[in-house]
């Protein structure tokens, strides 16, 4: 088994939060989920980027030795209060201080069915 | 952080934009978005590839340094005016002249429901 | 722009084909998707993988230079007629002699909605 | 054709097993999906990382030489007994003693809707 594996940096283009979806039993939301092997915690910043305003960074995320967690971008208290604009296009590079693994998953509820998607970034 | 992170080259196999899904609230799209976290604008080429006739070039998409956008190929206005066929297969390859990210990301409103379907390309 | 880039060998380990959804409107399916670059044509050859059965081989599929192929899984005409079996999970591996990029999708109308699903395949 | 293609260690941070969708005609699933195109049998071991609980390992899955399985987590029979919990948000590695491919599907069937999405996992 490997000891550190992973990248400390990830790169998501296509991320999206819709407004509608809300206030049903299932929200609609885009999630980050984090993979941390190794033996050491891992400080993440997540890095927005938008077509036409200037990027919006969030500093300080902690991902524990050997856990696992989807960060919800929908949830400001995950993200150290920061509220995501809602229906804007944008993009996510996350850095981390320890390797780590990262997918991408949004699941839309626009439309009363479910629609999901995923994907394994771009890492470096 | 890494100052410039990325490939210049993007490859993506299935691109399909269907006729069906238009005139509703939400129209069927695809989208190939880019992600430039770098100092420099990049611009941009693509190359539509098809089974049976000769390919289409775009040159000159702009994107901005340190910027996401979300090129919709339904939209002409966002690809030099080029009209891409509908219901056709085709194969998109993106040239950059800046390293970039891209994700390429459909969604489908043939019925009713939406689906959607994303992946991170090939690059090199 | 790159000379020949790609891969020349792609593995698809879900590949799943269902009986279901035939007959309607539009047929649930499964695509290898299959772009060619560069000024030589290809010759593909998919070897489909099973749990408990012995690998199929289907060889001689062409691939023309600089275009993009769907090659549908249900379609035997263009599997140099070989019938892929149905409702049974299997795995693909492509093997060109030239470098190609694969993508694989799927579309599922087992219930009356779409649901797509779209991956870049490993490669080596 | 390659002799012995793939990785030896996967990753997969969105893992997810619903409650719901359970005793439908079809049942919501997630599937771990191992292709081993080489001549020698492969032992595989799956490590389960969760946001506030241990690891959970489940060891000694076989995937035969030359075969492909697709492997339900939502099947204890098919993962040494191990029940996965339900409704937590989890991670996946699997290493193998032999190079394999993985790719990572999940069907969710919350809503009466089938909903696919697949990824190809990071390897190491």
């Amino acid at each position: 088994m490997k000891a550190n594996p992973g990248k400390k940096s990830w790169y998501i283009p296509d991320a999206y939060l819709p407004s509608s979806g809300l206030g049903e039993k299932w929200e609609g939301h885009e999630s980050v989920c984090v993979l941390n092997v190794g033996e050491q915690d891992a400080i993440l910043t997540f890095i927005l980027y938008f077509e036409d305003r200037e990027p919006i960074t969030i500093r300080d995320l902690r991902l524990a030795a050997r856990s696992n967690r989807h960060i919800g971008m929908h949830k400001p208290e995950q993200l150290c209060g920061v509220e995501v604009p809602r229906d804007v296009p944008y993009g996510i590079a996350v850095e981390s201080d320890q390797p780590i693994i990262v997918q991408y998953s949004r699941l839309d509820v626009t439309q009363p069915n479910f629609s999901l998607m995923t994907t394994t970034p771009y890492s470096e």
